[in-house]
């Protein structure tokens, strides 16, 4: 039941290439019908922003427990035995015109409404760490049938999470996100321009702050 | 020569734990001869600032290719084949206090001077990219047979590192990093409190802002 991956083909981002099961196995993100991977294209993004030195993010490796490593030649180590291990944080990170962003990516077939269960309650707690240091933290949610993607602060997030856990509520209706979130409309370069988003958010809680004083 | 961690020991940390072997093929880090681990005792300066909500800092996990995978059983999926892969970043970053922290850890065993050769250009490109995102980027210098730490701002090491581009110079005499890094003093709780100086720095930076208007 082993795959493979092609050899020598260069790759363009940290993360290992996945095949659908390992990725299943590993995290069950389900991709879209329509073909788009989610987190390639958001990956893809990243490297636009990077290139255009509009924010650093990138996505952090998947953590892996290396038990056993071969030296066949000083310059080829090979990792013969290695386990998956649980992410303590949030997959990307990094640094927007000094701010600091966290976030999850996530996609569901679903048409009304997103899904508790993709969320962890490891990626939750990172959530309101960072939102307690300042930092601009959210997820982008793909609804893969729709072909709509949002915006969802974590602030927001970490309410309905709350609010779930003595509820019992399964998941997150599209009318809640529509309402509460931003709506990131699919382009070309980046096909995910979710900074776009981030800045209305921040400039709405500078609103929210001036208002405050 | 190869040693071996209590096995079943928790690990607080997101990495895998390394033998000596694996680091030093992959990283080239010496550790000190009186027995202190650097990258150890920074990851458990970070466990206590996220314990105490003073900052969220992760290590990054090593970026790790993976080839094959086998699930003899649907609840333990085990890497059978994978290779190191050259990691795009620095091994730290987070959160503190509104700010976005990213960071390498390096030692020596020299006494007088730290080797350039302990940083790869990926690093500096990063440093460089997060500067000017208004990340504050910083190196942990730890000289393990002077026990004596220090922080050094990204600013100072990209200017030098440009410097020996020019000049061949192959390593950053000690005096230099006296005079322009702040000396970190080893503690117990946290034993590196390297956010010290970090906030040292930062007022500084805002000292200079302020001249600067």
């Amino acid at each position: 039941m082993a795959f493979h991956y092609p050899n020598g083909t260069p790759y363009n981002n940290h993360e290992a290439p996945k095949s659908k099961k390992q990725v299943k196995k590993q995290k069950s993100i389900q991709f879209g019908k329509r073909g788009m991977d989610f987190e390639e294209e958001i990956n893809k993004s990243n490297a636009y922003y990077l290139s255009r030195n509009t924010a650093v993010i990138h996505k952090k490796p998947t953590p892996v427990q290396i038990v056993k490593v071969d030296y066949p030649s000083r310059s080829a180590a090979v990792i013969k035995e290695a386990y998956f291990r649980q992410a303590s944080t949030t997959d990307y990170n990094g640094v927007y015109n000094g701010f600091y962003l966290d976030f999850e990516a996530k996609e569901t077939k679903n048409k009304t409404s997103f899904p508790f269960k993709n969320f962890h309650q490891h990626q939750i707690d990172h959530i309101r760490q960072c939102l307690a240091q300042k930092g601009i933290c959210f997820v982008l949610l793909w609804f893969s049938s729709l072909n709509r993607c949002f915006f969802f602060s974590g602030e927001a997030l970490v309410t309905y999470w709350a609010e779930q856990e003595t509820t019992g509520k399964k998941s997150l209706p599209l009318a809640i996100i529509e309402k509460n979130g931003i709506e990131i409309q699919i382009g070309i370069a980046p096909r995910i321009p979710y900074l776009d988003a981030v800045e209305q958010y921040i400039q709405s809680k500078k609103g929210v702050a001036m208002n405050d004083n």
